[in-house]
């Protein structure tokens, strides 16, 4: 196996973050910077800037080095096909990183490196099949089975745009009851706002709904709910043995988890063989995900 | 490759069916038998009759003999965890087999060997990220994403018994309002004799749908509805590129597949890269896939 130190990129709405890592998955060094506006063709620019910074900090060389990305994605061809929050479609992400890079470079899915990531060195160590759920202001997933992320069509994943309330409040997609515009973190903040009377976020709801607040309950209970009505079809048909809850909302740990297992319970009567759990990895696991990727491509390519 | 005839043996709730197919898949023998009363522990017996039977009508010697059977199957060590039908639990299959064959034995599941019949030589061929659903008197289905057929837990597949409608009609299972409740062929039957007043099937409800009965129209809407409710899920986290649906209700075909895929594309807005086609192998999908097994382990062993 090649020990290659490599560079893994991941391009938020609002931030990039990146790390060098060991062939241990160690990190040796990480940068954060704030993604340009339509940052689309300034990636490959960027991944060079912050591969030599990297390099620089940690006083090693980077292998390789792969950028992940929101939204639709095609891995296989390598490149970006929608984004809405980053305005770009059509992408040729891997193409722009070859442009600006002299080592091997690779692109990807930001939720499903997450999904590796959290394979190789977090909480589903030692599961190969699995549902990652990261909970944040949009909803994706991605999907283990057999220990390979699944990658269909683009869409891959894009559970958060999923009708579960036919006429419900309407989504950033344009469509109406979508999960992302009923159960995120943003959706949430915006009925307990709508609720309370007040500007009000997700985590300031989680701390109503461990004081025992009614209202802030119901709101709580409904999104959890909506949940699992479709992770319950996803988990039943994979045979998933893990749920791994990602995101902010998971740092409200069992006040969010146990209704969830309660919830998904009641859909799948029989099921004994399915753990519900919190990811460990945070909000670094799509950089290291990315780095999964890299190190993969150094051991294919030599 | 090696190109021997196989045996494909497919245990159903009421008929075992079997194939010799040669190394093209062609179909050169097929037997039909009762299932007899609690066949498990007779399944070695059973199955060496038949290939002795096929093999003896087609004058074909078979390589390797392969079972499936419906419930929790657990591929990986050849056990069927579970079948309320046919009423085993934790039988040791593919040892079974061994002990009653000279030749190489497996086993697996009938819908998951139905979806890889249907990718190798049915409706499927060709594309590599599907769902198959055979609508039949119980509800499983079977997922294939990138080329492989998903088997997590013993439980994959058994969408049935995901609860669509809580409190609903009273499941096989036990649980309330599970899809295989609502929406099989069996419970359309139910709920159509129940409007009707008469002792009706779900061939007479597609007849009466068809003719624009009303009532008919909505038990029949209302079931496509619940269909969709968990495919949409599975779809969207998977990015399926295929939904083959198989089972007797579709020889009903537009007459379902029509509001099915709208129902989907209601649930599902954006998609556009989703087929919705009838499965292409009948009631002949398991023991097809069975001999696909069988041939699998042909070349794996030689």
């Amino acid at each position: 196996m090649d020990r290659s130190a490599v560079v893994g990129v991941d391009v938020g709405g609002t931030r990039i973050k990146s790390v060098l890592v060991d062939g241990d998955g160690e990190v040796l060094a990480a940068k954060v910077v704030p993604t340009p506006s339509r940052p689309g063709p300034k990636l490959g620019r960027v991944a060079a800037g912050l591969r030599r910074d990297l390099e620089d900090e940690a006083g090693v060389p980077a292998g390789a080095l792969a950028v992940v990305v929101p939204g639709l994605v095609e891995e296989v061809v390598g490149i970006a096909r929608w984004s809405a929050n980053l305005r770009w479609s059509d992408l040729p992400l891997t193409q722009l990183l070859a442009e600006h890079l002299d080592v091997p470079v690779t692109s990807g899915h930001d939720v499903r490196a997450g999904l590796l990531a959290e394979h190789r060195l977090g909480a589903a160590r030692g599961v190969d099949d699995v549902v990652f759920l990261p909970l944040g202001t949009g909803i994706a997933a991605a999907q283990m089975t057999g220990g390979q992320v699944v990658a269909g069509s683009p869409w891959s994943g894009e559970v958060g745009h999923v009708v579960v309330r036919p006429g419900g409040p309407v989504c950033g997609c344009g469509a109406a009851g979508c999960l992302e515009a009923v159960a995120s973190a943003a959706a949430l903040g915006r009925a307990w706002s709508t609720a309370s009377g007040e500007e009000r976020d997700a985590e300031h709801l989680a701390g109503a709904v461990a004081q025992g607040d009614p209202a802030a309950v119901q709101i709580w209970q409904q999104a959890v709910e909506d949940l699992a009505l479709v992770l319950a079809p996803v988990i039943s048909a994979a045979g998933t043995r893990l749920l791994l809850v990602g995101g902010g909302l998971v740092l409200s740990g069992d006040l969010l988890l146990d209704p969830l297992r309660s919830a998904l319970a009641a859909r799948l009567p029989g099921r004994t063989d399915l753990e519900v759990a919190p990811a460990a990895l945070g909000d670094r696991a799509g950089a290291l995900g990315a780095a999964c990727l890299a190190a993969d491509l150094v051991r294919s390519t030599r």
